[in-house]
């Protein structure tokens, strides 16, 4: 089964205590096209302006993922720019230019669309996406704080109509109002998705489905270089892992979930998307392995 | 093989978001002990006042702990009082009266000092209590940072002569200055232990052992009621479930650190030694079997 990924294509400026890169390929969708070709055939759909480099276009179809979802629209592309704090763990966004990104309207292939991932955009977008696919399609959504709180009844219907919901635990918390990861899950998945999964960062990651709860640990990196993207790159790889299994259990949610968490840690060791778009399959499976190492007893 | 527990047995005032207790039975040796009791026959070093109640002697007893070591010091009993914040992960120091506690001089029984839990006390008297033992006894410490900060290089000392070390994250980072856990570790290990175990709180605890990494998930708990003596449930937990194997190799502490997560996670359930003091063997082995489950992929 194959993947298409909805999500924001950008150029990034970032900066960490340790060294800092500027006009980098970035964007939820990219980071999460670059994880899921590693398991599944990979369509991107989003838009960039007539200034994005031929550079990042190779990049990215050198890797197997299908552009031909990729608008491009005269105007700049989305920019983003962020410092790190100390920690690694807070950011300060320097920049946001939406640019193209205003005019974003997702056409979603008729073909191969079984296994869909709508990143972290507006919730009328997302849900404008979700009325173009087959009711059987399975679904994964992720979202951030500005639209908990700007939108949080727009983001109900996108949860609502999700198969897999992915948000990190801060997310979690403020849309369920509570303050502990396993109650906040609680009032998401009423809302009727089969899963949901809070990214936990340095500490993991939980799954809650089906009555069941899954804990993955965090990959123990002595050094983190750049976070950004992690998070895309955790739902790109689990919803690709997903499509490549078909069928839907919860020992594949499970798998799911430390594959994610493979992809989240190489994504984190190197500044933007070098690392992760270097990385092989073989990669990913050594790295399966350890996990399954981490946590044996 | 038998364990000795050294640390604080005092007079609680604790009070949370859901409640309050006050005058309840508290203190590191006494939590240390009520889990190490689950696992291997346990002593009990430490002191009290004239003024302690004898019902709190009794329910130590009646849970099998040998109090032979708690010296009855003319005066009163340590007390502390704590006030937790919304998210229980922060607290208030309310109060502190060291009391009898500042005329403490551990003695350890010459029989059956195998294995000791060193609680959090200050360097120089975890130092004494070192040196009555027998070289080949199995020692874990722990501390905090009032002693990182302000005794450092007695604490060093302190982590030389330990055989594990066991501290929470904050703890860990601190002592190392270094930001990461996995990286934290790194000096502590270096001044001689055979293991490090740093708590992570409600996302569970990692284990540095002979070049591996262990990582034991938080439980995962609706409710908090109070998370005091946590910490040092998992530590006792951990030492007598170690005694009880008798070799120590990485499944040993593997196990070791699960038992370890299984007690704190009956601890705060309710209100200082309350479930903790009730808890039996079988509700430890149910526990342990979901934290299997809980993991498993």
């Amino acid at each position: 089964m194959s993947v298409v990924i909805v999500g924001t294509v950008g150029i990034d400026d970032i900066a960490t205590p340790t060294g800092q890169v500027s006009r980098v390929l970035g964007g939820s969708g990219t980071y999460a096209a670059l994880a899921a070709r590693l398991f599944a055939p990979t369509a991107l759909v989003s838009v960039v302006g007539t200034d994005f480099p031929s550079d990042h276009r190779r990049l990215l179809e050198g890797r197997g993922v299908d552009l031909a979802g990729l608008d491009v629209v005269e105007g700049e592309t989305f920019r983003w720019g962020g410092r790190y704090h100390e920690d690694l763990n807070t950011r300060d966004t320097e920049f946001v230019e939406l640019n193209v990104v205003t005019e974003f309207t997702p056409r979603i292939p008729a073909t191969n669309a079984d296994y869909i991932f709508v990143g972290n955009i507006e919730p009328g977008i997302q849900l404008s996406v979700m009325e173009q696919l087959d009711p059987a399609a399975y679904v994964a959504t992720d979202s951030m704080d500005h639209w908990i709180h700007g939108q949080s009844a727009e983001l109900a219907e996108v949860f609502r109509r999700s198969t897999l919901v992915v948000l990190n635990d801060q997310e979690a918390r403020m849309f369920s109002r509570e303050s502990r990861v396993p109650k906040a899950v609680g009032p998401i998945l009423a809302l009727g998705p089969q899963a949901v999964v809070v990214k936990l960062g340095e500490y993991g990651a939980v799954l809650a489905h089906g009555g069941e709860w899954f804990s993955a640990p965090g990959y123990p990196l002595p050094e983190v270089v750049d976070p950004t993207g992690a998070g895309d790159a955790f739902a790109g790889a689990m919803l690709a892992s997903l499509a490549e299994a078909g069928a839907i259990d919860g020992a594949d949610l499970r798998r799911a979930v430390v594959y994610g968490s493979v992809a989240a840690s190489f994504t984190v060791e190197a500044f933007g998307v070098e690392r992760l778009a270097a990385v092989t399959r073989e990669d990913v499976e050594a790295r399966y392995a350890e996990f399954k190492e981490l946590v044996a007893f």
